[in-house]
């Protein structure tokens, strides 16, 4: 297809400029052009206008880190103490999920996530059939996902035909929609040698798949206060100096790795994150919901480590709602910090676009509105809503005043799967069906 | 008019049961029955039917502090230094304001409440003129209203002549919409001479027109942390074993005092508070984007302190979202107190209704869905939403995955308000029309 995207503003997020009565021109699966409306309309006659002329145009947003077929689950259980929440509720109900279940889970998220303005999902979940899984879940609703299989020392065999599966059957399938991703579960679920392993494993497919794109290294790090003696009790290894302080020592840490969470560092873990360049990823709401902790952004961004936002998944959330995470996180630090200052409302939406791609080595292609970079690009609008008025300044509104169900428009690809609020790409009203009675059988199982 | 509400789900927050299948029935400003929708379809026919068989209903939230007209300023300025917030950008804006500016961002507070569930605002703010103030702008859009204006030690003689007029032109007005408060701005501003005169104004007026509502005693307490030393200062006094001990001191808290924030408060306040039945209007929002501090609200509950949940003005917020505030509130305090058991979902919700009217000394009339009650509630619409899919516990959603837009009906004093997330009450594009011109005028004034 071939569009002329007539934006109200435009926020190319190329720099913190605002340009208004734009136009965005797509062909295919790119972004051809950028220019004012009355260049735009005489040069591209014959395009297909999207009117989003009470719209402020951006990026799509990427979610650094979830679990998508857990929107299944979601809501099951809230408000307990972390291990009766995990161990009596969660991991009971997630041991009877079917890959059935977990691609519904996943097409849940997934409708759920563009409907809400998010355009890549870098999801973490068990992949154990090769169609009924997380990548053709997310890409059959049109997002891009960054799909892997999450490793534990206790299953290293079933993992591995796991991943060689994944690898070889989605690592840039759909048209380029997925790519796959590497995932050791956590430092204190996966043993040193497997942590190792799995490196390897990561940098032989890297090198055997290049021109598909980087496969990246995703894992949950320091999310809880205890981590470095649950890692010390279960392998017998010392972590005095930090987490990252020991992962750095079994040389696995590179520019691919995503490290989710990141609450409890030492300063030599912080110093590890910067010269290893590895990304993280900030879950402000599901940190707080499970009482983990917070993690030091300020710190971390001015150490020059690359910070993406993400949700986690909506057992700890319950939503996947990324411009209440952008709000959360700039609200966040600044609060316990005692700065107001701090993640102004451009860094957030950084945060949440580019840094986000960046992580998963996909920022030549995503993140920004540039000529030639895929066109992924959502549009919120903000006319006839008394919530978005008056408007001072767009880059305010969209990370303090926007709701997620603001978003009016949503593509990727080049291809348009939200129009006007509504989800083209597949039947939402089938698929929540089908979720309905998942959860029946779930609970009567 | 006469109303079948016939609900999916009814959440009447007189307990923690939520009924299936219920229809809620009212008759003028009243619910006149709750009951099964078998046994009530066949006992009101004729009623008009309200279809929420898709929806949550429960009752209308209550936004405990805000400043309504300040909404007309919405993001002007962010992410800055406290003092720059206030000198240079918001105060200097501000004086520009006209009463016509005040009624519109007045009814632009109400317009953005009432599409987001809140049938009860507690507002704050300068009442100059008779017509063109903020209960007549609320109230015009069909919601109820708590107002006062606000009082300094400078304008003495203003104030007072304002509050006479206010009390005498609004309260008990609009068919009893609207009630007023005293609202001394706050201890650092209004002298201990005047915070006890304003006092004994609300006792007085309290005898004088009990029969239309208490009128409350409505002030920012402990905001920032040097709110002592600047009481000290500028009235040299001593305020040495907290702010409330001080207060308390000149015998004005009473059960009809609404404090706003209470972020930095001694033991001795927290006793205080709890002895004088003072209710706490939480500002979560607010609080952390301005960088004011956490308010230990777990220690005020545990101390049986009412506390009630409010956005503050457009201004810090940016936004005048109650589910967004319940569900800060519920992580918030998790979080800090590395604790997932604190404010669960029922208290919270509690919060936001209830025991915002208790604060407001209207929970006789308001608050919970029960026979004898005024007929104020809302319907969640959750089904064909992803985001709200699947439902364990409704509960569990109302705080942590519904979105303020999915509110599809509002009801006000019997009067259906908000009808399929449309605004019945006023002609929503010719008020918007109206603030964008404001807005521009403001700029180049």
């Amino acid at each position: 297809m071939e569009y002329l995207i007539h934006c109200g503003y435009l926020v190319p997020m190329t720099n913190n400029k605002i340009l208004k009565d734009y136009c965005v021109v797509t062909e295919d699966d790119r972004i051809i052009d950028i220019a004012p409306y009355e260049k735009a309309r005489g040069k591209y006659r014959g395009y297909e206008i999207i009117d989003a002329t009470d719209s402020i145009v951006l990026p799509g947003l990427v979610n650094l880190h979830t679990h998508a077929a857990m929107s299944i689950l979601r809501g099951y259980a809230d408000d307990l103490p972390l291990h009766i929440w995990l161990k009596e509720k969660i991991w009971p109900l997630e041991a009877k999920l079917t890959p059935r279940d977990i691609y519904y889970g996943a097409v849940l998220a997934a409708a759920e996530s563009a409907l809400m303005g998010t355009t890549v999902i870098n999801t973490m979940y068990h992949y154990t059939d090769p169609e009924l899984n997380e990548a053709n879940a997310i890409s059959n609703v049109g997002l891009r996902a960054v799909v892997g299989h999450v490793c534990f020392s206790w299953r290293k065999e079933d993992d591995r035909r796991c991943i060689d599966s994944l690898v070889k059957k989605w690592h840039g399938g759909k048209n380029g929609l997925v790519k796959v991703s590497i995932d050791p579960h956590s430092p204190y679920t996966v043993d040193p040698d497997y942590l190792k392993e799995l490196r390897i494993i990561t940098d032989e497919y890297n090198e055997r798949y290049l021109e598909k794109g980087i496969i990246t290294y995703h894992i949950h790090v320091a999310e809880t206060k205890d981590e470095a003696k649950m890692i010390e009790e279960a392998f017998k290894v010392k972590v005095d100096r930090g987490i990252f302080t020991y992962l750095d020592s079994l040389n696995i840490l590179k520019d691919d790795t995503v490290a989710a969470h990141c609450i409890w560092l030492s300063k030599d873990d912080i110093a590890i994150l910067s010269k290893r360049k590895v990304s993280v990823a900030h879950n402000p709401v599901s940190n707080l919901k499970l009482a983990s902790g917070i993690a030091p952004i300020p710190e971390l961004t001015k150490n020059g480590i690359n910070v993406g936002l993400g949700t986690d998944s909506a057992c700890s959330n319950n939503s996947l709602d990324m411009f209440e995470t952008m709000k959360l996180a700039a609200l966040l630090h600044k609060g316990i910090n005692g700065d107001p200052t701090l993640l102004p409302a451009w860094e957030v939406l950084r945060m949440a676009t580019i840094n986000g791609v960046k992580a998963l080595k996909w920022d030549k292609e995503l993140g920004t509105i540039e000529i030639g970079k895929k066109a992924d690009l959502i549009a919120i609008q903000y006319k006839g809503k008394p919530h978005l008025s008056p408007i001072y300044d767009p880059m305010s509104h969209l990370v303090y005043a926007v709701r997620s169900l603001d978003v009016k428009y949503v593509i990727v690809n080049g291809n348009l799967i939200v129009e006007a609020g509504k989800l083209k790409t597949i039947n939402l009203s089938d698929i929540l069906d089908k979720v309905n009675k998942i959860k029946e059988e779930l609970l009567s199982r």
